[in-house]
């Protein structure tokens, strides 16, 4: 018999322990605690209580947690002392089948992870879909996890073991993620597409009009056309459209949907993730053969990441009439032109212009999109609610100085391009933060052909700013440009700066906003606010039509645009969730 | 009649500045300052008080005194308003002989530098010979000051007047630099050699054991030979050497010399200067037929630099008998062994060991050498005195923290690698700054594929740090130290650092250094101590005998490897001066 929220709230405080038994390794004193917040209003509101209570707890109290644990493929398991659940867990990974090899190679880990932290290495081993990692998995994580700081690791310790409790919890109230495993497959099979050079090194890379990209294309819209879709088409710039007609014809349209190209090297849920998303909710509509008072209509955009060409938002931009010529001319790094590869794809030029879509037929554009930073993992939230996609600017620019010996230029002589440039760094990353929810970074910074014994006499770097709206942002720049004058003025010192790049900011549409609010405290986790640091193809529909999008949290701190970006199927079912109360909500307005 | 410095002492102050007219461009308040000063005790002496007299003028009568020079080639000399002096000078560099395009090349470059500083460029067109630059070398340097930062262009053009007035006040004394021209001339033939693919560029590199090198010595030999040296020979690593013998046989022998290889691209004077400043003192001592109570050597060492083999300060240190024999197995870049090249130049092997000295034979090392520095340059003396070579050490290092995406990190969450570094860049500055005499650089800095668009996960760096003792120098180093263990523990990043060089400090033998010190007071040019922040040959005589250093002054900021390096006759011929009196009072040393 599964265990179900309603008995929880109804048992004791004792009896309730009892019945988290096991989630937590031999610290029933999360339960204990979690237990205040009871009611509790869903098996994800329960999960969030606990997490809250280890969050809440001392460190001492958290370093106890993780020392309760069995080293992974350790003594404990050697000696056949381990809990069942740990049992079971290092089974399945594969662990109690270790070669000699592996064995000795993950103790040396083990051993070398204890030394530098003093405490075991732990890994949620049955992974982000509920299945096991392969044993070369565990080993390459192992190996990346030893270089982390080790407040960070502490941390990163602690989101494993969340992780497991929460399959633990699964399994105890036989809660399968299900839409979350039908999101998650439909990725796997996804990412099977591969551009020609990656696939050999196991890298995901789908750019712009590739056999790969296509193939992804002619994939989403089988899914669409097997999911139940009324009309699946593939666009004049190679869009996959789906479209659910609603209950009446003629209805307004809800538009929905993210891109399926990649990055090179990428990972497999960054636009993906919000094609997928609400096809799970489409399928559940057909299979409860269910129509709501509106159409739906969920596109793949074609791209987005401006890879292949130089035409970030090509996709999202053709909805609102931004297709620009001379984009056709443009050629790939093998000289193939845009052109040449529309034709191949048998793209119709002179189709392009009927993509553009009437706005006045559109209720408005909502966007699933995983986080692709760090916050909603450090806060251990599964969803987040955008505000905002940032405004930007960027430039480039170069402190020239004099060059000078090392060793001969006393200090007060000194024309050092690189120290001016390492104030700027420390002024911006100041005044951005002075903001919250500004951002300012120096990502490119070379002293060119430097030398160990010489004054730089030049120094070269970017410089990246972002914020919520655009005041906010110019105010940033102009502090930052003006401490760039007053630094180099000082040190007599000049410079050089280029604007590279300036985009407007996209504040969320306020009544989408709360309707995403609404749909994920439906689910009894906690609403977080926060703006985009990314672009989004939201960004595009935003100039049209309201706008606003949902995040989901990236495991691994969220790191994006790189293999080791991944969600877990119980986060994916959470944003089916959502999104299916977002439309059941938008019914139940349009219904008064 | 040439003007005598008894004249003008004894003149009342009226008449002193009438002696003085012309000297500064329209400005005869510079002389009326400067003759507070009286008795003046040498040329040198005058032209110094008329440099302090500017110094301690407010910045309003320093503009006042350059607004007060023509413009280079401009109206006043078409109009033929230039004041005597001033159409000598435009005269001789040829200027009044102008092609339409380089004068209309002089306009355009007045108008931008008189639009940029508020000044008339200014340029000590009769040059560091006395003799006149070429247009070419007038047009290229007024394009490079046109780069300078307004507050070091003031001085430049300062320091331009103040060379301007010193050719005209060595013309109104008749005070021809002889044996500074002696030395300057000897430069110049030596430059003439340098390896190949360096002379099609116009560019001076002498490497070890080339054609170019052995041509060199062989020239140095010659030279010495008809200077008058009673024995000049090659020794068996390629070093000149000139014994110039005492009054009596058996007397103890006063080393000297320097280095005559360069770096690539180099300048004339670096190494050089410490071979020829001597010579031209035996020359005058043969000149006079006259003998010293203790012989004299004078040694052009081979190799110094370690530009073609890995081998610095190979040529002085055979003479403490300090030869590795693995370096004759390294390749040059052509892949010619040591030995190959040796044996190719018929060096013996068998003879390296005779090289050592014993240094009970010799009385000290002294050295003279180019600054390599701007500090002369910028207090506007022509020699210093050597306290210490300073001890130095080196490390290359990495910061490692969390590439992420710049855009989704809020500020507070990054692990900035980049960031890092800049705190220390900044650290360092500031403590080395708070010794006076310690320095501090990092010359190599680098994101390693940074992205305009990512928060720099690594970050490269080297550290320089040199102070006059080491003592000071590794209480500079454990700060640094710390801060960056600090700064990288409270950001949560971790770093690498690795030694790459660690050099003793050599101060200066106390009786040595006051024999430089009598000697140019004895010149009437204030004293001036300092470190020497770079290596020298007498580094490697420090470890068996006393040695003491003389610094020249290095016009252009004192830039060094690098064909700007540059000198003038005048600088060349106190030094000289100050090496003859050393010697002279050496002498009267003995003789007590």
């Amino acid at each position: 018999m599964p265990l179900t929220i309603d008995q929880l709230n109804a048992a004791t405080a004792d009896e309730a322990v009892a019945l988290l038994d096991g989630v937590y390794e031999h610290s029933p004193w999360i339960a204990a605690r979690a237990l205040v917040s009871r009611p509790f209003r869903s098996l994800a509101h329960l999960k969030h209580a606990l997490v809250q209570a280890v969050a809440h707890a001392s460190r001492e109290e958290q370093l106890g947690l993780i020392r309760a644990h069995p080293e992974l493929a350790g003594k404990a398991m050697v000696s056949k002392s381990l809990t069942a659940e740990s049992t079971n867990e290092q089974n399945k990974a594969g662990l109690t089948d270790c070669t000699p090899e592996e064995f000795a190679k993950i103790q040396q880990l083990n051993a070398d992870y204890n030394a530098k932290f003093g405490f075991p290495f732990i890994l949620a081993v049955r992974g982000p879909r509920g299945t096991g990692l392969s044993k070369r998995e565990i080993i390459d994580t192992f190996e990346r996890r030893l270089h982390h700081h080790p407040d960070f690791e502490l941390g990163e310790a602690l989101r494993n073991i969340h992780r497991i409790a929460e399959i633990r919890l699964n399994d105890k109230f036989e809660a399968t993620p299900e839409l979350g495993n039908v999101v998650w497959d439909w990725q796997e099979k996804l990412a099977v597409h591969t551009d020609p050079g990656y696939a050999e090194k196991g890298q995901l890379t789908v750019t712009y009009l590739t056999d790969a990209h296509r193939a992804c294309a002619a994939q989403i819209a089988d899914d669409m056309r097997e999911a139940g879709f009324d009309n699946v088409q593939i666009d004049a710039v190679g869009n996959v459209v789906g479209r659910y007609e609603g209950a009446t014809p003629g209805a307004r349209t809800l538009l929905t949907g993210s891109h399926y190209d990649t990055v090179r090297n990428g990972g497999k849920y960054d636009g993906r993730l919000g094609i997928f998303v609400p096809m799970a909710c489409v399928r559940e509509l057909k299979r409860q053969n269910r129509r709501l008072p509106f159409a739906f209509e969920v596109v793949g955009f074609a791209e987005e990441e401006g890879q292949r060409y130089k035409a970030t938002f090509l996709g999202s931009g053709a909805l609102i009439g931004h297709f620009d010529r001379n984009w056709l001319d443009q050629k790939d790094a093998d000289g193939i032109s845009m052109r040449e590869a529309r034709a191949n794809a048998g793209l119709k030029e002179e189709e392009i212009a009927a993509i553009q879509r009437d706005p006045a037929r559109y209720l408005g554009f909502v966007e699933v999109h995983i986080e692709q930073g760090p916050v909603l993992n450090e806060l251990d939230l599964p969803l987040g609610i955008v505000t905002s996609i940032n405004g930007g600017v960027r430039y480039v620019g170069e402190v020239i100085g004099m060059a000078s010996h090392a060793g001969t230029t006393p200090m007060n002589r000194r024309r050092d391009a690189a120290a001016a440039v390492a104030e700027l760094i420390l002024f911006a990353e100041q005044r951005a933060a002075k903001d919250g929810d500004s951002v300012a970074t120096v990502g490119m910074l070379e002293v060119p052909a430097g030398s160990i014994n010489v004054v730089p006499g030049r120094c070269k770097f970017s410089l990246d700013i972002r914020a919520p709206n655009d005041p906010q942002r110019d105010a940033v720049v102009r502090d930052v440009l003006a401490a760039l004058k007053e630094i180099t003025d000082r040190r007599g010192v000049r410079y050089t700066i280029e604007e590279a790049m300036r985009a407007a900011a996209a504040p969320s549409a306020p009544e989408w906003q709360q309707r995403w609010e609404k749909a994920v405290d439906a689910l009894g986790v906690p609403l977080f606010r926060m703006p985009s640091g990314a672009g989004h193809d939201a960004m595009k529909l935003h100039e049209v039509m309201p706008q606003a999008m949902l995040f989901v949290r990236g495991i691994n701190s969220g790191i994006s645009h790189n293999p080791l970006e991944s969600s877990t199927n119980d986060d994916m079912q959470l944003a089916v969730q959502a999104f299916r109360l977002l439309l059941d909500n938008l019914a139940a307005e349009a219904a008064h």
